[in-house]
């Protein structure tokens, strides 16, 4: 349950209102999910985030699928409930195999058990890697 | 400094030394970093952790960069001194663009807003998501 | 679920009704919280835990809603589902306006971007930072 | 050591300068600290993330010390070394007092512990916090 | 809600039935728990992931309920859900008494008032302990 | 660098000095670490930590050395450098064989390992631990 209401489309001032148009344009579809319903409280801050976003996500050196599996990993490492469940359908969405999110998977979980190896063991970093 | 000295080739024991040749081996490299070096004091823990490595890090339905990319993700979120260091050399190693890195570095900082604010206004999983 | 019962004040030995007695004294409400009924399980920690609590809280340097605002910043970071909920709502409880909420989400939001990109390029410490 | 050169304003873009300078107005100070300078590598993040910091830090419900404290509070809950340096040195110089500083060190770290308490409870969430 | 389903014995392939068996046959007990059944989907990192976690759970230099509690550590500190649940179940199999997981919850708590702390003041390493 | 200076004994107060002698009474040393002397800024916290480190790591239910093994535990998953090297020389000195801490840091670290994978994957809690 959140800790502020969900605020619909029917419900949202111009200015959210606005910002739902360009999400529903720039992703092609209607849908507008429950993450930018709660940020509507603080239309700055859902007009921020979400610019933030489209320009951080849109494909450039990485393409749009690669950016939204670094979005999963990050999200397990943070173990951010939604941020799992949403990023995951979206990686989906963009054609991301389930060989690929196997693979993901067990990168990510072996790299929690070496960092915590590193972390323990305080491993100082070799001269070859700050060269 | 680490809470356990490193332990070199020439100093190690025929187990710990058929480990550093496979990794030499695998990596076409004689460079054995520090990570392997800490982690000779238990020969068990070298040898299972270079073996479960070997296996996560090859490429397949991921390539290799992808899965140092991840690695780096990972490492960022864990705040892990020695991961950072080592898999950002590492994946420029493998041939990641500067310009590749700096979209990875946007992701993950924006990965860690949105999760932040997820989190904090405990946003409810939509159902599409779990469909 | 929890993974202990929790103990109501009815079920509650002297020990564990002492420190009930005193929540409600000091916090002018009859409610006590699930949190302290998981505690009373133990009634050193509980004691001990509420006897902190309530010195580390009470009004100093810091006012009493100073202090819930840094407990929400920390909740989220630490991603607590209990916490996050307990301390927003007591913070609101102690007069934060929807728009000091809103505020502090989109800061708490940011020095987590922040924080990602100082932590992933190993900003080291300005000079004038240490002096 | 950082993963990547200090830019220093000698040595940047009209691109960086120019968000440089801007730097210097709002602060009304010449210090540029490192992690723009590490920012500058990606003129887009750069202004992105200074454009966001300045909207988010700008006093408005929340004054610019309360701000300050609770950047602090979660650059330790997130142990970043690079933020907690300078969001302290940055609060210290919007006149944090050496109680303020102390009795928000005393919070957090309570807020710490009774977070892992609930955590490793899995307490549930009361109603009266979900109303 | 998992990301996956949970593949149940008699939906399994032939190479997943022998992890399962495996599991069955070193814990004595028919039952399967969650966490297997998700990763069969990826009957490399199930077999893995158990062959690695039976020889770190054996009893060694570290007794079986030794183990769990320090299992237990590292989940709450991670804040994850299932391992909490699961790992506190195991160990109270495992013979951990009431006042043992009391006593464990006490110092985990502990332990993170204190690393916030030494955290937020970045105390620097006495020389003693790097000895 | 500390965000604080450290107080030596010759130049504490009466009321810090009380606390140190108590430190080095129930230690049974003269060694007084730089945590406490980092706290000793704050009489009241320095008191207050200290009164609840000794009572919460007397040995109890769980003996001395098994407390100080939680302790690294945690501080390995928190990444708090000073509490790593701390309680590792803690440990030893308390009796911690190379076999035992060899040990401890691969139930740690596969901890992790496993604690992503059921993060990521959003394993549901088999009803058999909530009974």
């Amino acid at each position: 349950m959140a800790t502020v209401s969900l605020i619909e489309y029917e419900d949202a001032s111009a200015e959210v209102r606005e910002v739902f148009d360009d999400i529903r344009r720039v992703r092609k579809s209607d849908f507008i999910n429950n993450f930018w319903k709660a940020l509507a409280h603080h239309p700055e801050t859902l007009k921020r985030t979400w610019e933030s976003l489209k320009v951080v996500m849109a494909p450039g050196a990485l393409d749009a699928l690669q950016k939204e599996m670094l979005y999963i990993a990050v999200s397990i490492a943070n173990n951010c409930d939604y941020c799992i469940h949403s990023h995951t359908a979206s990686a989906f969405a963009k054609g991301m195999t389930e060989g690929q999110y196997q693979e993901l998977l067990a990168v990510v979980a072996m790299a929690h058990q070496t960092n915590a190896l590193s972390t323990g063991l305080k491993v100082p970093v070799d001269n070859a890697f700050l060269a």
